[in-house]
């Protein structure tokens, strides 16, 4: 395993690699602090592709003011160990300089898609993202890029994007992770104190109990389900609901049961204290 | 020569050429109705790729409510011919479903630089543009990229894109192509009738006289400069100036005769009729 700094030097090793070899290309962008999530990606992509790269860059331009760019969790010894332990060939970690050395002017925004749940809250947020994947995208040249499905309103923003402008890349969107306990797994975790830790279990919960809900009740009122999930929320003191919504996926669009969508997410954003956490389930219905 | 209308084929075309070459892709993207201006950048683009790829693509993204984008001059069979002749290898020509199979939801845009010029008289305009330049390039993957600088604010643009976005191209600018008269060779020129014809000379011979009034003087005044433009184009009683200024370049910002710049356009756009011409001169400052 590598670890590559600059933008010239990875071009040409991956440029290297591809003069010298058929198989394909394989990416995860990751903004550090792996976890278990982040080596699944990983193992995906190694047993898929004949290269994998990793990115590590915590990216300015997708954290609002106030948000916790500065204090965003780092510990690139551990990352260097679970990418390697995980498979990873390449890891690329430019500095912010290298990634924008003059202040950028380009900004790559899809529209709809993020109008709700993050996109919402986060102003700007997704017009981060799409900036800094293309640009990562655009470095890399990747056969396929391997994205965590806990950040669900990214892969879709970043499905979409991939579409509208042709990027030559395919995108595999694969399963959250969880702790046993069922808390989905999120670099953001480290903040929780004990009792937070505790009391986040219900974002697993509700989605379990919606999922069953759902599948149980083929004529399920949207209300109702939003309402039964912002209850078991609601359980738990220390949390506030940023959203819990039920969309059309993966358009995010309003869910009218009687349309004729496929598949919905119940998408959450909740916080303990200073640290939001989000999660979802994606479930399909029987239509 | 090779005419191709999918995307699918084309990236295939041009992947089997990358296979069995070590040359690399030119690619020259036009709207179509081609002019001894295109055919110079093919001829560029032919002497330095090994695949030199034309595309003809009247992109709707770019037309504002009103422009010509409905009457915008079209004629394949010419096209053909000047490219061929000029040295193209495979032609693209998408349909307006093939580019845009579903409403695009994604855009490029670059700020600061559109402000001015063009991107004040067109809203929108350049986000159609780096919108669709960067599908084209995300679909044919060029090693250069060949545009006219009679389009001085695009290529500005989207040598700005290509550095914000790491896009794997080298933009290479080429000079304006000229009638023998001076004016500055355009596929909308096809709309000016007799007189309107022989008075859009002024635009030509007032850059000419702009740049031998700032070479001559190395203070000269910008708001000087502009009067003596503006007072030539209006010895044209048909010619309606949208706009005419003086700014730096390629920054497209204010232009102080007291700073470092050391080039700077002198930019006009001029309509007669319904007839809109632009056409510049860029200057390097001895200093």
């Amino acid at each position: 395993m590598e670890v590559i700094h600059s933008i010239a030097d990875l071009r040409s090793r991956i440029r290297e690699y591809r003069r010298k070899n058929d198989g394909s290309v394989g990416f995860v962008p990751t903004m550090g602090y792996l976890h278990e999530g982040h080596a699944s990606l990983l193992r995906k992509a190694r047993s898929q592709s004949g290269l994998v790269v990793l990115s590590i860059f915590v990216n300015p331009l997708q954290f609002g003011p106030g948000e916790d760019f500065e204090r965003y969790p780092r510990n690139t010894e551990r990352d260097l160990e679970v990418a390697e332990a995980a498979g990873a060939d390449l890891v690329f970690m430019p500095s912010v300089s290298e990634m924008y050395p003059t202040p950028t002017r380009t900004t790559v925004a899809v529209s709809g898609l993020t109008s709700r749940l993050c996109g919402a809250s986060r102003p700007g947020h997704f017009d981060g993202v799409a900036t800094v994947v293309s640009k990562l995208f655009h470095i890399v040249q990747p056969d396929q890029a391997f994205f965590g499905l806990k950040d669900a309103q990214q892969v879709a923003v970043i499905q979409q994007m991939v579409q509208d402008l042709n990027l030559p890349v395919e995108i595999v969107p694969c399963p959250t992770l969880r702790e046993q306990d069922g808390l989905a797994m999120s670099s953001r975790n480290v903040y929780l104190s004990d009792e937070e830790r505790k009391q986040a279990l219900v974002l697993s919960q509700a989605l379990d109990k919606a999922k069953e809900f759902v599948l149980s009740r083929p004529n399920f009122n949207t209300a109702e389900l939003e309402s039964l999930v912002r209850k078991h929320i609601a359980t738990a003191p220390l949390a506030v609901i940023d959203y819990a919504e039920v969309l059309a996926f993966p358009t995010l669009e309003p869910f009218e049961n009687s349309t004729h969508t496929h598949s919905i997410i119940l998408a959450l954003a909740v916080k303990f204290g200073k640290t939001r956490l989000i999660d979802n389930v994606i479930i399909q219905l029987r239509k």
